[in-house]
């Protein structure tokens, strides 16, 4: 039996606690948040107790902890589990910083601990068996991806402000979607940038519609386009090209209702946020995580996965900011 | 806290009793079936005892009972939990037996306990929507309702022996469809059968290709055209047309790749059969079913909705065995 | 150069004219109209001259001649052209008699001369796919067949007075597509009818709402449901399940625009009625006949065939007046 | 009546002359080629006279050519037309060389004659539903719009040498589609270019794949991703995502039918190439020519539109050349 520690209470806190606690072989022990009745009301959920982060570091029964915190959080917790050897799940990002991320990278090395950043894309059904269809050969070699990521509405502007900006918050998802299905590593970021939802976001120093262009190694290309807001909800595709055909990750919607009327015929819109569309990858996450920490298996979204992402993230935004392309 | 015993270990009673330990204010206190070995493997995944039928009724702590064994115990285990007060989950059919239905109809009225009667595509989210839609007057008024209810493959010849028949054994689920979603009674039933599948089944004195047709007392119409085996798998689907527009049901497919290559644009197969099909609709049944004994409230499917479905398969099976239209 | 007389320039007589003129080798010579203007008119578009019934039959330069004139007059112009050798299109049916279109199939067998009666949808580009893929084996043995077919609103009463009713007017093409597509022949026929739409069709004796199921030799089944009024346009859909898979034919749209707003995902209306659903259809109807008289060869849609869909429009008449089973 | 020569009997002059001779109130007096034997069979497949480029514009009694002859030669018949005061229907592009192109411009304005280039996207029904939804204010402000163009297969590398290059070749029409959509003009052009289909592009000195971003005067962003090679056949849509919604231009096929089998759900490729594919636009543009030089109305698609559609074309080949973002 694993003994885990949660850290951060709020939306996605409660997500991984419920996912948690379906696996076998594993026990929430610890709820820890700085917000103390959500501490309280989730530890009460699943029969877990409410502690301090020393705490649970200090108790060495604990051997993994979740990492659903805010993101300036991320980076010290990483450490810590690090140096007390315990397993890591860590919400992305990793860290804001490059430099800091690579630390936890190389700490999580030294320390020999399981690590996984959470790009629940990676585990959706949909994302999954594409990935695994380029694999099986089925498009030959992959030669262009479009990625389409939007969300239904941009969050608040004082979020946005201690967000490190659209492509670290946002779009660094889309950079691990990039790595991972064309398997490859960007040589040139060109990433465009306007303000076309909400002036406010322009007021604070950033944007709220991309556009990016990258290129590999190989030369294969791979356009991005991201927008805070989409009337129509959460739209997540993306479709990839290869030499002997393409494959096409469409959006999931909550049924399969056809309604034809006089004036149109209708179906749903897409599973209208995260919580909603990812719900099945969040699961399969956890899953994934808890089979690989009690089997010591390796994990499919890594720390340095994580750093990779940010590190184009960082590009994308320099790139942005100064009007140029960014070689890597 | 309601206490429920569950009758039957098998394919069904698992996943009633994997919904039924998630839902708050209930207890999965026994688990019963004629195989011990499946019993004792339930009762220890959920932390319950195995007992015998006679014990579980005689124990007062139990409110409820989940009934998912064979369809011949179910009008029995019906009864006696109707005389011992329990609140009643029972899996279709009622019996295969009207009168006996009609028995079990009246003592579950006369006893006064909730009892749902396990017509599980009412709680699928695209049937739900379907109905919901209709209702709101989004199609006018209902007239003509297509109904198309495949399985991927023939069950074996030795469990069709003592089904009862094509039409109460499969059909009685699109006979409930049927006046679900038309809202209204048949007048008259005609039911044709073919055996295309395999030989054996009408050696067995059934068939295994259906086409029925139903005409309400408003003078709807519906058409239900079944077959045991559709070589893409399981094909649940049904349209209704009403004076305003029509409303199509379609099937859930596991993932929304498409996928285009030199030869064809593909997508998946429907959701292989009705386990991963009504996945989410036995979860959400069980939920209604918990609330309904928790606070009183009345359930969507009940043993009057059985005897009616059963009434129309017992029509459909004479209509098909004279060759002749039967009226109601 | 095979010259043509047309007989009927109303909406049918002009499509068949447009495309008629298209074809190499042919060349129309008179139009003949009861209404004057719409004869002159047709004929002035086409370069070609008005004339009388008796003319055009009168003239031995004409070698085939195109019937779109009204029902009534089709028996009589068939017979006419077969005693004078000429090769006929004609518009289905070929009589709301079964014995006058017997009648009909005899003289042009014993004229020796080409006739082709208009069942357009066999020559549909998506319809003619689904026989044609048939045929390769694609899905094995054809089992069950489902028909849908549905206008957008119903004729005026008074020509459904002197239609024959809606099974020999409307469904005739259903029982067609149902004889071609199963390729085997009818052993029973059930019809139920409702007046659903407009009562003053009941009024009139017949139904604007059908469901007809038939039986054939072997066993396989049909479906066929229908409506003189669906309010989202045309519907002309159907499919066919085989011992290997499904093939389902569906509508055509105008655009394949889709559009997401904030309430619905939406797409096209199907093509609105039969002029734009079939206008392929009828051309390479036209094609298919002038390459049949020019080249001797045999087209796909003649006399019997009208005479075997009348002849089931007729049993299901019949089963729908006396409310029985008719076995053919 | 109007006169008109032709200019090129190859595979797009074909097009163009069946489509012209089904116009009323026009005659296609004159076919001019090189290739004298096609010349000749084009012109007796549609009763019109070879004859020499000189001689058509001698004849003054040619109100209008159709230019649909090799790229170089576009201009000078331009020039000469202007001059002799004949409207021109020319395919695209107007030339290789903007110096040109607006030397074209600048005479036909002189002239008074009308022009239209061939962009014959715009006449497609699909793309056209596209522009006039937009208009109408369903999504509200265009933000976002990504072009996806692929072609089934390259063209020889012989034709690719005086292509002129794939941005002026092949995205010419996506620089169109880009202008006419977000109805706003390019302030900044970026494009990334490789060869990933077949090495003998790269040592022509062009590429086969390329990912365009446009940013327009309003900070609106476009994305175009093309390919000379689409395993999959010719891909031709879009998207524009607006602050009220989102619509797709989806690729046409040639049939409605899906197939389902014991592996996939399957439906039809895309239609094959641009002459399937634009067919209908092809007709619908021809239409609109003729009834622009009947009426004295102006044209959609002018020579100043592809003039711009030009300028982009050379900052995007400047861009990919030089490795770096070109402001306009």
């Amino acid at each position: 039996m694993i003994e885990v520690a949660l850290f951060g209470a709020g939306r996605i806190g409660k997500i991984h606690a419920a996912n948690l606690v379906k696996q076998p072989g594993v026990k929430l022990k610890y709820v820890v948040d700085v917000h103390a009745p959500s501490a309280e009301a989730l530890a009460a959920e699943h029969g877990a107790t409410v502690t301090s982060v020393e705490a649970a570091f200090a108790d060495p029964s604990i051997g993994a902890v979740v990492i659903g915190s805010s993101t300036d959080t991320h980076a010290d917790l990483i450490l810590r589990a690090a140096q007390a050897g315990k397993h890591i799940f860590c919400e992305k990002p990793v860290d804001l910083d490059v430099a800091r991320a690579k630390a936890c990278a190389e700490a999580v090395a030294k320390a020999g601990v399981t690590a996984l950043i959470g790009f629940q894309r990676r585990y959706d059904p949909t994302f999954a068996a594409v990935k695994a269809r380029i694999e099986s050969g089925e498009i030959g070699t992959p030669e262009v991806l479009v990625v389409t990521s939007r969300d239904p509405g941009a969050p608040p502007v004082n979020y946005i402000k201690s967000s490190g900006g659209i492509f670290k918050d946002m779009l660094i998802h889309d950079f691990d979607i990039f790595r991972w299905i064309l398997d490859d590593e960007a040589v040139s970021v060109y990433a465009q940038g306007s303000c076309l939802v909400d002036p406010a976001i322009a007021e604070a120093g950033d944007v709220d519609t991309t556009a990016v262009t990258i290129r590999t190694k190989s030369g294969r290309l791979c356009q991005i386009n991201t927008s805070r807001r989409a009337a129509y909800g959460y739209d997540q595709r993306f479709e990839v090209m290869g030499s002997k055909g393409m494959l096409q990750a469409g959006n999931h919607r909550p049924t399969e209702v056809t309604a034809y009327t006089a004036e149109k015929v209708t179906s749903d819109l897409p599973e209208h946020f995260f919580l909603e569309r990812y719900r099945n990858a969040y699961a399969i996450e956890m899953a994934h995580f808890v089979e690989a920490i009690t089997n010591g298996t390796p994990v499919k979204t890594t720390v340095a996965d994580g750093l990779k992402a940010l590190e184009l993230a960082e590009a994308a935004t320099l790139s942005w900011k100064e009007g140029r392309i960014v070689n890597l």
